[in-house]
């Protein structure tokens, strides 16, 4: 793994709002929107507004960081990134009809196969700086048949590695049973699937003091990824399709702390239980996490959940013994973890040189407690480098 | 501390339904209640129904273990539980009229003593087996003066040790700016909050499949005790009760996973920023967590996100160096933290000798890596003496 070895950042949580994907929200009248405002001070700005009733009146867009490539590499290179794994930004294209859908998500696959393979090659010229999850058109009457069609487009589309995809599938969530010919074709495309939040849960859970964005972005939008990946596991998704490769956002949400409470829950129920082949917390090592957490416990604690999956494997011969336990346990979890993020989200406040989100997050990586410098390489940028298949390409 | 010496195993997290309660509830023809049925085999069975919709109909009560305190006591000693800490189980008196759960509180809160106070000594005769969390008339149209009152009489009942409370205190949430008086009289009475979820959230989340109790137990419990305490830091009641004691049910459900997250969100909306005296992290430190999460990780976990705790603290001179890293904090972080069952809930499927969830939690303590025998019978009873003050009363 030659690629790795240069000790590589890769960034694989990093958004972006392609030009054709604003232009639309700008003609839209509805949420989700870009619309222009008149700012107390007299200037105008655009808003994003992702969310009915939104706090705040959504969120500023006026900065070029949104959607402008040049920004990202600058970005990049104040940060020392090497490779980012861009992802459109949510609400990718849960909103619209079935037909617009799916012309939308081909048009703006082809934009960002164009974004990336257009992108400066890394110094030593064997890896582009840009890489891309494609959209997929998981709306509500969505055939099959399209779905599929846009798989193929992306698994032919050299530059994008994954998809992007929400927690709604065609309406009904992720554990819609309409949706097995999609998990089947993914993993035989062999892309990854980044499973990110949008709608948080109901806003109703907020109360009514004004708190900002801060409980709909520090709780709603991990309780929706755990929720979702909580409702695959227990369909059975993940025993079907061994080889589905699922990154989740935000280091899981909330799965890790919670995947022993599912395990006791599930165990008491002997129908639940009897439709999976394994303890809950043997699918946590066959995920991969981002490591977007902000805090080296957390990491080093999501770490230690991936790396004691095996031990609940349900079979003959328990691998019990050689997942070890403390400190070689917590190493092995690190191989399933990817530095990340979150750009163009929580900028900094000021003109401060470096972005304190991206900052912390890297100070994370090299705080956990029992990571030496192999782990913390491998989180950085070498599991990226091996899950994405960037090690063979040219 | 000589009864913490004795090294005694306390269940914090125990419940009861008693039996004027459950009384009530049979009388009850709409939720919450209790009802008979006849199964398919042709057996009348008692289920509590504890909220609209529930599935598979609720949950079967036939088992005295739900009411019977010569069951509590002989499940205590089947498990080698010398003291339990009894509150009474969810969905205590919310939806109530005022004057009705004013009334049924106080009775409840006199029950409790009785059934405390009459339970057996502890071997060396110092201790009772039991003791208890009071229930408060917090519903809608509640006055202050009847919770003080009712505060005032848990205060005098020598057995009671605290409150239970669920999350949505007058009906808008724990936040509400009229719950000030009642922080403060439970700080200045000095009774411990034991914060407990019931609703979950809402159950559009769990999709159209059948997964039986699963995901509202698994995840939508500690999904409300985690926005319950959030809600509460951000409301600042941690800043002006600095002595409160609050205890977090299922060990503070997500919060320690996403406090990083939530002090990462805060520091970037400079609005909820400024009305904090600290970040986030710090008032992890300040709070007490059941060891009710079945898992050793996730134990050390929560006790890394305590003891770092201090590191946050927003001050002068910062006592980060004193925090230390890794294992130290690790050991620090275990004297908040206390062992639990949930007993009545979670009983075995068959006819085993011990609950596999008690066993569960009891091995968890034992398996943290990085805590030694200090730190674990700190967590199975020392903490608990000390948090309740039982080792000052005869």
């Amino acid at each position: 793994m030659a690629a790795a070895s240069r000790r590589l950042l890769v960034d694989v949580h990093t958004h972006v709002y392609l030009p054709r994907y604003v232009s639309f929200l700008r003609s839209r009248t509805s949420v989700p929107r870009v619309f222009s405002r008149t700012t107390p001070e007299g200037k105008t700005e655009e808003r994003l507004l992702i969310l009915d009733a939104e706090p705040s009146g959504g969120r500023p867009m006026g900065s070029q960081q949104f959607w402008d490539r040049a920004e990202k590499l600058r970005f990049m290179d104040k940060h020392g990134i090497d490779i980012s794994i861009v992802s459109t930004a949510n609400p990718w294209l849960d909103f619209l009809p079935a037909a617009t859908a799916q012309v939308l998500a081909s048009e703006l696959n082809s934009d960002l196969e164009e974004y990336c393979s257009t992108s400066p090659n890394l110094a030593d010229g064997t890896l582009k700086q840009l890489y891309g999850f494609g959209l997929l058109p998981l709306v509500p009457e969505a055939s099959s048949a399209s779905l599929l069609e846009i798989i193929q487009q992306i698994s032919n589309l050299p530059h994008l590695k994954g998809v992007i995809i929400g927690s709604r599938g065609l309406g009904k969530g992720l554990d819609d049973d309409a949706l097995e010919p999609v998990w089947a074709a993914i993993e035989k495309a062999a892309l990854v699937v980044f499973l990110h939040p949008h709608y948080g849960v109901d806003q109703k859970e907020w109360g009514e003091k004004d708190n900002g964005h801060v409980l709909p972005l520090a709780l709603g939008f991990p309780f929706e990824t755990t929720i979702a990946i909580t409702r695959l596991i227990l369909s059975g998704v993940l025993d079907r399709h061994p080889d589905l490769r699922i990154l989740l956002a935000h280091s899981g949400g909330a799965l890790p702390q919670l995947s022993s409470r599912l395990a006791s829950c599930i165990d008491h129920d002997p129908v639940v239980a009897s439709r999976l082949q394994h303890d809950a917390r043997y699918y946590l090592g066959k995920l991969y996490f981002d490591a977007v957490a902000y805090g080296s416990e957390e990491l080093g604690f999501v770490s230690d959940t991936v790396g004691r999956a095996e031990k609940y494997v349900k079979s003959g011969a328990s691998a019990a013994a050689s997942a070890g336990a403390g400190g070689v346990q917590r190493k092995l979890g690190s191989r399933r973890m990817l530095f990340g993020t979150d750009h163009p989200f929580f900028p900094p406040l000021g003109e401060a040189e470096k972005w304190k989100s991206v900052v912390e997050n890297l100070e994370a990586i090299d705080g956990v407690f029992g990571w030496d410098e192999a782990e913390q390489n491998a989180v950085r940028g070498g599991n990226a480098i091996e899950l994405f298949g960037l090690g063979k390409i040219p």
